[in-house]
């Protein structure tokens, strides 16, 4: 059993190599975006998540490698598409794909890296491929479902708590989970635990997004890539908006309507107003809450799994890893 | 073996049930869009294509009904994306998906109908349904490329016939090459048919492109959906202006030059201008002749396929149906 920063340090390296290879692939105007849109990405959290699974059934963990690609190359395709639909300009300190080229390019390599992740995942020589490809296309369609919510949300101002847990379900948990269940097939896992790991994926996957819509607000902003607040800024409905807005009383909620109303205003000024709200109502503790009970639902998924201490153990770091984090 | 009349007929059916299915489908701002793509689509040739092809091979076409499916719904993907991407706001006389809705639904509902592709696929029952998303899946890759490539051509003025002849080969033939096969590999074809379907499909593919481009300068303009003369307002490098710029003596290609360059000018001047240098050039009848060579390649993988007269003859048909339409 390797331990994550080993399995994070191969990952990363493979993934190097197969941008090179992308960069030198024609055509150059849709496959040079595809290089830059994976140069920009970070821990390569879900692949490691993909190795990490196939590795508790298997030593052969190369056999796995298309499939860890598989995942790192839609996720990001996700997001280079969302920063389109969101203007975005700025993915980790640098220019956006549809920034740095333009948007035309931006949706063409999107689509291509779309297509480029069952490419990856045909590669993988296992004889549950065809489960494999049916998890990953579900998963996929999800993902675009929970995209679709988030933004009709955008719209919205009576969206419900469990309406917003399942978008982010869809949006974020389904490919962590995913992420997991696939390694594991492809490593001929038991079905029973290929299904566990899912389910310990998933509710790790709700705690992580709470966890973000938590920093965004709470951060230590040295530590944080992007700027505190933004989703303030933006509107975002977020656990801790929504929260707020079931929980304030009149006087507050009209104060928070009439922020989000806004269309101009000093950003500092909002920040701070709604997140005066937000300490009022313990808002920050009430979310901590909230992730914990996912992150204990994972736990007791874990607890289940049959499988030799060791390897076990390797899970719950990457749960710790995942929960602490900044990306 | 059926009639292509009546696979036409059983598949739009088909599809119109689809449609009604998944406008029903959450979230329907996802997935209304999805339905109106597909409510826009014509005489349905790709799906027929496939499902004539599986009839060659097996009584039982219903297998292939998803098969079907998937490939008209990734085509109509292509044609979603590729309206953002051209700013054409009408397709078949109604306002394509990002002029109806908005740009980044289009976007969206484009990424899950790329997705609905392969999960269409993956619900055929078929023991060559590996080899079939391999296909599936190199055939959407190439017509991305197709696509990059086409909008590559539109900043260049030295494009030439062999480059235009594999960039419509990526972006029109495989697709059609792959219905064709892809539909023999579902109902167990021998191999080496399959592939000869594919290379039939190809070389048909070309020259159908080939005369779309010449019907766009040359159709009747009652029978033709589109406005005479779109490729020649537009600068696009069609068969016929790269054979004109090739072939013009000094004056007349100085005359087309100086027409490509203008920003503002007379649309209708412009084309007259072009279609009679044009005439003059013969560019009419040199592309028939190339359309032709194409036509007759067909026809030479379609004799040596070994396969009863009556089938054989259905082919043949689709071939003649093909080169006589208006989609």
């Amino acid at each position: 059993m390797h331990t994550i920063p080993y399995l994070q340090s191969l990952i990363s390296t493979e993934i190097e190599q197969e941008i090179i290879r992308i960069n030198n692939t024609k055509p150059e105007n849709l496959y040079n975006p595809v290089g830059y849109a994976l140069s920009m990405g970070g821990k390569r959290l879900r692949p490691v998540m993909v190795l990490l699974a196939s590795n508790l059934f298997s030593e052969e963990i190369e056999k796995t490698f298309p499939v860890a690609k598989a995942i790192e190359v839609f996720h990001n395709f996700t997001l280079l598409h969302d920063d389109i639909m969101d203007k975005a300009e700025m993915r980790r300190n640098q220019p956006s794909v549809y920034k740095k080229y333009n948007e035309n390019v931006a949706i063409l390599s999107g689509d291509a890296m779309s297509i480029m992740g069952y490419n990856y995942l045909l590669l993988c020589d296992s004889p549950e491929l065809p489960a494999m490809i049916r998890l990953f296309s579900q998963t996929a369609l999800e993902v675009c479902e929970g995209q679709q919510y988030d933004m009709d949300f955008e719209t919205r101002m009576d969206v419900t708590i469990p309406e917003y847990l399942n978008m982010i379900r869809l949006k974020t948990a389904v490919l962590l989970a995913c992420s997991l269940k696939i390694g594991a097939l492809a490593a001929e896992a038991p079905q029973r635990t290929a299904d566990q790991l899912y389910d310990f994926g998933l509710n790790l996957g709700i705690a992580f997004q709470l966890q973000d819509d938590l920093l965004d607000v709470y951060a230590d902003q040295d530590k944080f890539g992007k700027k505190i607040g933004g989703d303030i800024t933006s509107n975002k409905k977020t656990f801790l908006l929504l929260k707020a807005l079931e929980l304030a009383d009149d006087h507050s909620k009209t104060v928070m309507l009439d922020w989000i109303s806004k269309t101009e205003f000093d950003a500092a000024e909002k920040i701070e107003v709604i997140k005066k709200i937000y300490n009022n109502l313990e808002i920050r503790k009430i979310t901590e809450v909230c992730i914990d009970e996912y992150y204990q639902s994972a736990l007791n998924v874990w607890k289940e799994i049959e499988m030799n201490e060791e390897k076990k153990n390797e899970l719950l770091y990457l749960a710790q890893m995942i929960m602490n984090r900044d990306h």
